[in-house]
């Protein structure tokens, strides 16, 4: 069985943040880097942070991660941008990219941003929640490693490409959607390989095309299936949204999509033949009161929030949730006991830390 | 068992408009009301079109539909505008608030609408396909009549509230999503009932909360499932698609949300205690040169498209599709041999026909 050990969120940042210093990030890149990453851990997508680090790492050993990127605007008009991420480490370019959303926002009412030349940018939900202290709506999305194959393709061609939608409220907390559009993120299929247990019906296709149960699934060639896993269930609109994902973030910017999109594992070579400049995102952020005064728009939020959340539940649940209310949970609880992390993930952080003599914890 | 007739579009589109001209509405608005109303079952979306004509007659009858409405943007900034319907057919409404988005798009690189005070708008796909001419990227979703439970929710709190994305393509024929944000569209149910046959699992549950296949089973008090179908399938994500839908269409521009949405159906009264007008559509338009060239863009749009379409289909399946390909092939074959509406269908304009002295065909 695995072990887990806790570890507090600021001694997890801190350890990140040294990291980032040691490949050569400058204090503000690190500062940012550090937060976007184990903002993961805290809201329990554990696949998307800390225990990436040592893969960022290596994504710069192999020269494919710029750890001092000159990040630039390459076209614009008042309410859009497209940003060249130069090679940055996603983490910083993200954020950035978001902040150029945001002040034409600030401006025009809207702004939308899609990036090129980028790499892996931790959870969409960071970002996208920029927004909210500005009292704007947050959208975020990337492309991402193919591992998912079309309805009716046998072949991977896209990303768990995930999209997250942040809205605020006003005595309620804010509304936070983040999710991949597959019927389950690969994190998913990990924890249950991990426990030895079968995948259920609609996660996953093997290498023929067929249906599969087998956690192992990914690894043998399989395919990850889109939201609604096939096409009698709707399979179809998790590909168009996924689909969607990838035309907005490098159709639009000039990074690579679908099959070119370079993958996150250093051990993989990036296509010969690329289709664009690395990985691409998405941003927007639309401010509130260029539709409706914020404190009519906060009243109803509200009034939506608690209308939803006092719905009755249906037999043998307990309540009706809203999206973001079980990470805020995850989020409040490891702030207060710690994050646990598993053995294999902690052994890798030490490793790492000896390499670059920085102590975890 | 049921009969079929095929009418041409353009008699059906006729006979549509002669209908609207009859409740009071000018030229232009029955133009543009028929056209949107008979391009639902044009493409395929039989459930949407002629269907709902006496639908919208009844509506009107109960003076629920304003046939002159004075349609106006009450508050806007340059990216962004809230317009108020009128109580004028969503038929109506929808595509004068997508060229407002357009217009927009035109001077500032995108524009986005929030439209209270609608009625139902026909299919999501007529109005983002608006954007393709111009060369921009178009958006379009509608909230609509309670009849889908959220993620263990008892309760109808949503519609169907479909999402439609319309991407220009070069050479190749545009990229069109435009899917419900439930595992089924109430259509497809519909048509099962029709046959007799029995629903597949998780496109729905009874009023008890409890999964369902029965093909009555909305008639019957219970709720069609949000796409994903149940939580270990993604129901959530599908549950949080609908809501955003809503929020964008209602909360943001101060029409009814959620269960207070008022009914499609004319025998049910709105709710006694609304909590904004009529109900919500939003709209959006990116403009293509905003982010890269046209030429560019469509030069990628076309590779991504031609790349997807090669690639293997699994065991059973003879292609891969590309959104938007259904129903344009639909669209074709019943251009060529007319739109076949069943019986019940038929009689119904018959009567409706009668009523207004119209005839049919």
């Amino acid at each position: 069985m695995a072990n887990y050990t806790a570890y507090k969120y600021e001694d997890l940042r801190k350890f990140a943040f040294e990291i980032f210093i040691a490949i050569g990030c400058n204090t503000s890149d690190a500062e940012i880097a550090s937060k976007v990453l184990v903002s993961a851990d805290l809201r329990g997508v554990d696949s998307h942070g800390v225990a990436r680090l040592s893969g960022y790492v290596r994504l710069w050993k192999k020269k494919r991660i710029n750890a001092t990127p000159d990040i630039k605007i390459t076209h614009e008009t008042m309410s859009t941008a497209v940003v060249d991420g130069d090679a940055g480490l996603g983490l910083v370019v993200a954020p950035q990219a978001m902040q150029i959303a945001i002040d034409k926002a600030k401006k025009v009412g809207t702004g939308w941003v899609s990036v090129k030349n980028s790499n892996h940018y931790g959870i969409a939900g960071y970002h996208s929640m920029m927004a909210l202290e500005n009292d704007m709506i947050g959208f975020s999305m990337t492309n991402a490693s193919p591992l998912v194959a079309p309805t009716f393709s046998l072949d991977r061609m896209l990303g768990t490409n995930p999209i997250s939608i942040a809205i605020p409220a006003g005595k309620e907390p804010p509304f936070v959607l983040d999710m991949a559009t597959t019927t389950a993120a690969n994190g998913k299929l990990e924890t249950l390989m991990r426990k030895g247990q079968d995948l259920p019906d609609g996660w996953l296709q093997d290498k023929e095309g067929n249906p599969s149960n087998v956690n192992t699934g990914v690894k043998d060639g399989g395919a990850l299936l889109p939201l609604g896993g096939d096409h009698l269930h709707g399979s179809h609109k998790g590909y168009g949204l996924g689909a969607v994902v990838d035309i907005f973030s490098a159709v639009l910017s000039g990074a690579n999509y679908g099959p070119w999109v370079p993958p996150f594992v250093a051990f993989l070579e990036p296509a010969a033949n690329p289709v664009g400049e690395g990985l691409g995102h998405f941003f927007g952020a639309m401010s509130i009161d260029a539709f409706r005064t914020k404190e009519e728009f906060k009243h109803h939020m509200d009034n939506w929030i608690q209308t939803f959340k006092k719905s009755n539940p249906i037999p043998g649940q307990t309540e009706v949730l809203i999206p973001g209310d079980p990470e805020r949970r995850i989020s409040a609880e490891r702030m207060e006991n710690g994050i646990p992390l598993i053995d294999a993930v902690e052994n890798d952080l030490k490793e790492l830390g000896k390499e670059f003599g920085v102590s975890l914890g």
